[in-house]
């Protein structure tokens, strides 16, 4: 595969820019652009600049807005719900987490929850706000229907994911940031591409059967829960699924479950419903960052099963891939994303900065 | 197999009578009464009757305290650390479940944490406390460690499980009541009873490969977490795992991963962690039951991919097992925990009241 590489600071302005050309506020912007780039970095590539060129559209077609601020609507010492006002996902995460962060500060926890937004990125971004302040941060988003439950053939749930970021000694951290699907659609798309077969588990056929066969799965199929089948405890992924549900768009009044609309479409708007929570641990027992640094060190020193793949936590492989971007000096791209997205650029008038010719193989 | 069945009411006053008689205070051997029985009549016989012996035991090798009541050391609005003074786990649930849904009256969240508590039983039992006051209840418990990491061959997490129950109009509910392992370990050791193998993705054996041989599992292997291997997303339920511990063992100041004793060992305190939470739909959009309502719904009425089986919700297990026990008038017992604990009471001067002849054949 042909990556090129390109510095952080250089694709952050770079979206900023395409963003800004289309009609979005310069915070709005940046503040998308960072959680983009924060994807990367952490290499959840499809969670990046690979997904520029939707919010672009989101933005030029109008179905998302491109003025105002998200609005308190409703609001306790604890808890808030908040209007997203359809304004992008990372200005409504990054008010919401603030909120949160702001009450875990005063009465030791925050809970706040939005209707009304838009994708909003890696939900990782959001739950490690909190670790900035010594807490526990969690973060929630419902999405479109790509997973199919337990015993049915229809998708009515989203990946559904969550994340929760608990801190330890000297910036170390517990990162959990995952889907609630078994894997995400892209790893099935990069099979098809391949002409690999997926392991089973990862996703059904248009019937609700476990298959191998990745076009099954993109052609009718759907993503299964974290667990597989029944018998593999697929029903627990299910579960987890519908809990992100309960915690975004029911319990903020937001589309949810089958009603979302797919991202592609651009018709009517998203409004989708976020969860944002921030826990001090202040308010529980003293040493919390000693115990989560000894519980960490328990889980990496774990002599491992395979020698060659040592044990790891949560957030460790982000952490890895961030070293290797410094090592680079950059954040390693695919040179077809790359293209495309310089293209993009091109069509809304803006100079496509990104270069082509820092070629590395992978 | 033969079972034998008895009504709620009877087996409830025989485990308050066993408890009583090693010492137990009445109101305490009531409230762990009370979730033994919800848990065999909610089909979890792992969690029920089945385990009273080992709280027997616990109170009268004075492992476990029979008197004092837990104690609030750290208090917000919002927030409660709770000292549970090494009462058994009911006790100390059932103080803190009151204290999260009180503060969740007043400021919409209660977020309570304990330290020094014992096994609770099922997690749910807490969760579904919150129903009755139309809100958001979940319960986490960490426990002794039977899980093996990702990666590892050594058991360092429990099963650690986890409750989210969320209300819905008239009656109806959500009650996800899951452990963080693909299964529990009461399930492999019943397949090793029977001479069957397990299904990949269940356990793992002491090198910390997935085994198929229940007999490996059991010796010196390990139970796995949700997803199996770590390409169907094993380490996903590693990290919730983690995240239950983080919530209970590091947030409480209690025992936590390695450190806690197997259940059988009574040399030491549990100095069990628990956390639980209540959360008031009231603070946030109007309209939540009925979107529970729709969401349980649209699932339950899902074309299923096998005509056999219906698609259900999280709870709706419970449910068809609580009701099966309403049409037979008692919970149904396997004759051979019943004879058991028959003779667990003889030996504390209990007399024998669980019947052995009402015998009906599955």
């Amino acid at each position: 595969i042909s990556l090129t590489w390109t510095s952080h600071v250089e694709v952050q302005s770079f979206i900023e820019r395409c963003m800004t050309a289309v009609g979005t506020k310069q915070h709005h912007a940046r503040s998308l652009a960072e959680v983009l780039v924060e994807g990367d970095h952490r290499g959840h590539y499809s969670h990046g600049l690979n997904r520029m060129d939707m919010y672009v559209k989101d933005v030029q077609t109008g179905i998302c807005a491109k003025d105002g601020e998200p609005v308190v609507e409703k609001e306790s010492a604890a808890t808030a719900l908040v209007d997203g006002q359809n304004l992008l996902g990372p200005v409504v995460g990054n008010f919401c987490m603030n909120l949160a962060i702001k009450k875990a500060k005063e009465v030791g926890i925050g809970w706040v929850v939005a209707h009304s937004s838009n994708h909003y990125g890696i939900a990782g971004y959001y739950a490690m706000q909190a670790l900035k302040e010594n807490m526990i941060g969690m973060s929630f988003t419902n999405t479109s229907p790509l997973v199919v439950p337990t015993r049915a053939k229809e998708c009515t749930l989203g990946t559904n994911p969550m994340s929760v970021a608990a801190p330890a000694k000297d910036g170390d951290s517990f990162v959990l940031d995952m889907a609630t699907s078994a894997v995400a659609l892209g790893k099935v798309e990069l099979h098809e591409r391949r002409g690999d077969p997926i392991p089973e588990g990862w996703g059904c056929d248009p019937q609700g059967k476990l298959t191998t066969d990745p076009k099954r799965v993109l052609t009718g199929g759907g993503l299964v829960p974290i667990g597989g089948s029944e018998a593999t405890g697929g029903y627990k992924g299910y579960g987890l699924g519908m809990m992100v549900e309960v915690f975004c768009g029911i319990l903020a009044g937001a589309q949810y479950s089958k009603y979302i609309r797919t991202w592609k479409v651009t018709d009517r708007v998203a409004n989708l419903g976020q969860c944002f929570v921030a826990i001090n641990p202040e308010n529980f027992a003293p040493g919390f960052s000693d115990r989560m640094s000894d519980l960490l060190s328990i889980h990496r020193n774990l002599d491992p099963s395979d020698p060659d793949t040592p044990v790891i936590a949560a957030g460790d492989p982000e952490r890895m891939n961030i070293k290797k971007c410094e090592d680079m000096g950059g954040i390693p791209y695919h040179i077809s994303v790359v293209k495309y997205m310089n293209e993009c650029a091109k069509n809304i008038g803006v100079k496509p900065l990104l270069p082509c010719d820092k070629i590395v193989s992978n």
